[in-house]
């Protein structure tokens, strides 16, 4: 396995070499994370349909478990059990807008992931980074268990455990454990763990940082040990119901409404009721779970003996147990809700659940319609500093802030900003489908041809793929 | 999948019109005989290893439950369940040895499959021919149930179920059902089913025809119609035990020794004994059966309740049912030897069965050792007109002929050139290996990669693969 060890050695000193100015050394943080002998158990695969230009390219890479739908090119890099969906890609002649732009999209735009290391990471979405819409980059890049870089092209950053990067543009930056960030641009930042940071420039910025103490019972990760603390034991129990699913070739589907999708890598345990127009992703994790029409479990997702009324987004990485929520409730990227048996949560119609929020209730909670809901909430006590009403938010237009919480500029560009991505969101993911119209990934992702690859299985290069190269 | 329908016409159209002096039009045999939603339900796959230098490329291509393993390019073509092994071809630097030539191998030799289909064929080998050492191609080709293309470039030529050809170019041919073709180079000839046939130019020529009203009782195909007959129901009946093989990722490995190799696509079934240096391949099936030393089970080979005491060769597509084969016993291509449960088969040491033999007994037959046996035998009277002590046949100098069977030339050549040949081929997989040098297939084939890919699902090009590339 020399190659494997000197490749990633050489990715380590890459993201060092950019982090040298935050003083931030990756190896003690990586090392040992996944053992080599893991990197060369699991099988790749990749998907095909007609509906994503095809254009993959692994060259010199290790793969092991990942996942990939839609255009990318993977070089001299090590991407362990990670998803990278690029099936929002822009295509050639899209119109990019950007205030006081308008951009024309000059080829189909590719994922290009370079001299990085990547662990369990969500990559998805397209660039969002006007200067490269044609490249959605990661390179030199060490990113860690359930990290999401969403729309974000990074280099020479690492990502902590169960952090996400949304829409940004990130250069030479570290990101906490469990921080959220969605900024536009970023450049040698060294974010704290547990930061919920939204910023849209000139126009408003939303800041929250979690108590640390309370935080790492949830999510810890200190040098020389894995990422520790509740999240992880959450989905550390669950892993099993995984291996049937990914050690069958074919796998036998359970049926369901012709308009919705449940991907043959996810896990649909009992009592799951799907409706029209559902999508539900690769590594999502349904237990005892209704699902009303147009509803979506993203990848990583875990609903669980909980009711989602319809035209619900439970992003990637969310958590929602014992739990019923209304229409149209969106729950943010990797937030962890957990009601019990004998006291659910409730969440009203509307209501937009931050990001990385985290509800962990020991009595009944009921969340009303049309609020937004952010950071660490155990009772009902707590939402009095950890949620809004968005009439309320809609109507600030200045600074103010409520416990940990910062807010400035115009909430009105905020809710509406958030609306409208929701909105995009279910239309993307198919939820508006009727019959005719407004097709997307609950329809067009139903029907993927999987296609698996392997390292080589011994000598000096036991354990890195071979270049593929597949073209329509 | 109207790409894939175009593809087929195009195929046969070539192949028509490379046969149209004999006159012999392809269509009607292969009209429906793979009806086209079979060849978009299996995925193929193909094998990496460090011993086998890598250079796939697909195109424009249906490869549906094909496997590769070594040097390929495939387009145009349509591989239906076929098995393309190139892990003998020659390497650059090799020199070829022919008589009055020695011929370096300028560059690593490449199996190249154009305009072609395949059904459920065997490649295997290298190119004999010394006009083309580099490239074994199969082109304008057309070919049935369990043939064998074996080490012979294939050009314009149809190949009829159960058919071998070995160590021969072929240009513009028809190879009938069931028969075996070993002489070097031909060109426009339609050899009748049931014909075994080795010459080697101004060294022998052996001749058999079998009795077509017989072979039909075996093996039958006439337009319009699949293949039909014994063989055909004996592979189908077990066609269920492959299912389980081929629908899991990683199989769950029998153990065998450290110098055998069990392949992860053959069906063992209880009670087989695996010993030093065996090698089974893909599609091989075995039960009850005891393997010794350096015994091979090659692919689409069955062995069920039997004993092979060792250095046994059995070749693609050879069946041994109920029977007791001495050392060094050679069985050839597509052979069917079937003793019963009360009147066993046995087969002395040294002895060799000619490729496309037929036994068949409802009483106990003997084989003596070091006996050559041809054609179709069903009692020990029969041995009479259809097997020949090597010995005897080594002092032949001149014609002879044996029942159907006409000889001329020089026995001894003939004796020789198979002993050298069974030898080699014991070599060459691993048969000899004793612990440190003669490593062969059996030794080298233990650790494969499995890569599967599938073709578009859906749309105009549903059925056909994506160009794929795979280098080191």
């Amino acid at each position: 396995m020399k190659a494997l060890t000197e490749l990633f050695d050489r990715i380590v000193q890459r993201v060092n070499i950019n982090l040298r100015e935050l003083a931030f050394d990756v190896r003690p943080f990586v090392k040992d994370l996944v053992p080599f002998n893991q990197l060369v158990k699991f099988y790749a695969f990749y998907g095909i349909t007609p509906h994503h230009p095809l254009d993959f390219q692994f060259r010199h890479s290790n793969l092991a478990g990942s996942y990939f739908l839609g255009k990318c090119r993977t070089t001299n890099s090590i991407l362990y059990k990670s998803d990278i969906r690029g099936d929002e890609l822009k295509k050639k002649g899209d119109i990019f807008q950007y205030p006081g732009f308008e951009i024309p999209v000059s080829k189909d735009e590719g994922i290009r992931i370079e001299d990085s290391f990547l662990i369990k990471t969500l990559v998805h979405n397209y660039s969002h980074d006007p200067e490269t819409l044609e490249k959605f980059f990661i390179t030199n890049t060490v990113s860690t268990h359930y990290a999401n870089i969403h729309g974000s092209p990074t280099d020479g950053s690492y990502l902590g455990p169960f952090s996400t990067v949304d829409l940004t543009t990130m250069n030479d930056c570290v990101i906490g454990a469990f921080s959220y960030v969605q900024a536009s641009e970023i450049s040698h930042l060294n974010i704290e763990p547990g930061t919920v940071w939204v910023r849209s420039p000139n126009n408003f910025n939303f800041l929250y940082r979690y108590p640390l103490d309370k935080l790492s019972h949830y999510i810890h990760f200190a040098a020389g040990a894995p990422p520790q603390g509740l999240l992880m034991d959450f989905v550390e129990d669950r892993k099993e119901a995984f291996q049937r699913v990914f050690e069958k070739v074919n796998i036998e589907q359970v049926s369901v409404p012709k308009s919705a999708s449940l991907d043959r890598f996810a896990v649909l345990k009992p009592k799951t009721h799907i409706s029209d127009n559902v999508l539900v992703a690769q590594r999502a994790f349904l237990q005892n779970a209704w699902m009303g029409k147009g509803a979506n479990a993203q990848e990583n997702c875990y609903i669980i003996n909980a009711r989602l009324e319809g035209f619900n987004v439970t992003a990637h990485g969310a958590k929602i147990i014992e739990a019923d929520l209304g229409q149209n409730v969106f729950v943010g990227f990797n937030s962890f809700l957990r009601g019990r048996p004998d006291c659910r949560l409730t969440i009203g119609k509307d209501s937009i659940i931050m990001p990385h929020t985290i509800i962990d209730i020991k009595e009944p909670l009921k969340i009303p319609p049309d609020h937004l809901v952010w950071g660490l909430v155990t009772c009902a006590a707590d939402l009095e500093t950890h949620s809004i009403s968005l009439k309320a938010l809609s109507k600030i237009n200045d600074a103010f802030s409520l416990g940990s919480m910062f807010f400035e500029g115009s909430g009105n560009s905020f809710v509406t900003a958030f609306r409208d991505r929701i909105h995009h969101i279910l239309e993307a993911n198919g939820a508006l489908y009727d019959g005719m119209k407004n097709k997307g990934h609950a329809q067009k992702n139903q029907n993927i041809s999987f296609n698996t690859i392997q390292p080589y299985p011994e000598g000096e290069l036991k354990g890195v793929y071979p270049t593929i190269i597949i073209r329509p």
